[in-house]
């Protein structure tokens, strides 16, 4: 009997494009993060947020990815940032071959970041490896303090959290204790931070960790 | 050439399961909702505080979709409510054919309304047809009133759309009136409820709502 595992087959179809493009961004000392979370958790705005801090100093590319629309690009295009729109018509991950097809509408030299926001989803998305140096997923605390172990893929794979929205940790009963615990549980090599994209709380952190990530990748070539 | 198109096929036996298990419940004059959202938009809090609000009036039982945990089946267990658990097993939406297995552990006499709680997730639930009577969507203000537009399928299946944390929407820069056009470009029927679990703001007038439809299924045998 011959037996044909598609999903399996797929996946591992996935994982050599993304080793390819991986190789390539390495070439060139090209720092990449795979921006993971549910719908509203506020990755765009932290994205935002993101430009706004590190204000030119770095070299900075955005591939979106989005169901159908452009509004999250266009947010990103207004602060003169270079962004690709991906528009995956439903499907509810970003796979390594749109990256491909993306990276060739991008200008790579003296690109120091390239950034690859997936679609909204906690759980599909961790399954595809987009040839990116770490996951990083974004959760707000109004999602509540159970997430993590309820969607656990996406939390062992990030190497880092953002926990976003704490300016309105008070109106919620939000477990911060919890939340690091189940985390620790899931990851123990996780870097947290806790960030309001409302009061700007927190970005500074986690630039300052990435623009270290996006340095040592460029002084050593590979990350 | 023989073209194998897997996904229509499973989306297509999917349906077939899903008109089996419809015409049982009808038989049955049970009323039965897919209650759909984001990770954290609220469906667990609304659904116990319709089971609050209904106060036994309504034979109720619940199934609960989860990747891994019981977490919520516990929550509703605690108030008395005859409740199945599903895992998936990581995967991000429920099938039919899991709702067949589950009605086995119903007990289905005197039952009014049955409540299916989807995997948290805005995009892949929509494609599956669960044997329900009506798709009801819940989403937060705290996740920005783009996300309809951004989601679409979901939305144009819901005849229902509860928005919730309403307490919150100070907080917030949602845009109600952008999210009522939305809404109504996506599905122009569909009934909107603004909600607040916190607060206990609009609970009584979706119960109010579901009670009504709950009563014409039973008095007509089908929904």
């Amino acid at each position: 009997m011959k037996q044909i595992l598609v999903k399996k087959n797929i996946l591992k179809n996935n994982d050599n494009i993304a080793m390819k493009n991986k190789k390539f961004l390495d070439s060139k000392g090209i720092y990449t993060i795979n921006l993971l979370g549910s719908p509203g958790s506020g990755k765009t705005s932290l994205l935002e947020e993101m430009i706004e801090e590190t204000d030119k100093e770095i070299n900075m590319a955005v591939i979106e990815g989005d169901l159908y629309t452009d509004k999250d690009a266009k947010r990103i295009e207004s602060h003169n940032i270079d962004v690709v729109q991906v528009n995956t018509g439903g499907a509810c991950h970003l796979e390594a071959s749109m990256i491909t097809d993306a990276l060739k509408h991008i200008n790579i030299d003296n690109l120091d970041f390239l950034v690859i926001e997936n679609v909204g989803n906690l759980v599909c998305p961790a399954s595809y490896d987009l040839s990116e140096d770490i996951k990083i997923t974004v959760m707000s605390v109004t999602e509540g303090n159970d997430k993590p172990l309820k969607y656990p893929a996406m939390f062992q794979k990030s190497s880092v959290v953002v926990l976003n929205k704490m300016d309105m940790i008070e109106l919620t009963d939000f477990d911060l204790d919890q939340f690091y615990k189940n985390i620790s549980l899931l990851n123990g090599d996780t870097e947290i931070f806790e960030v309001s994209c409302r009061t700007k709380e927190g970005v500074n952190e986690l630039c300052k960790y990435l623009k270290e990530e996006i340095k040592r990748k460029k002084d050593n070539g590979v990350g």
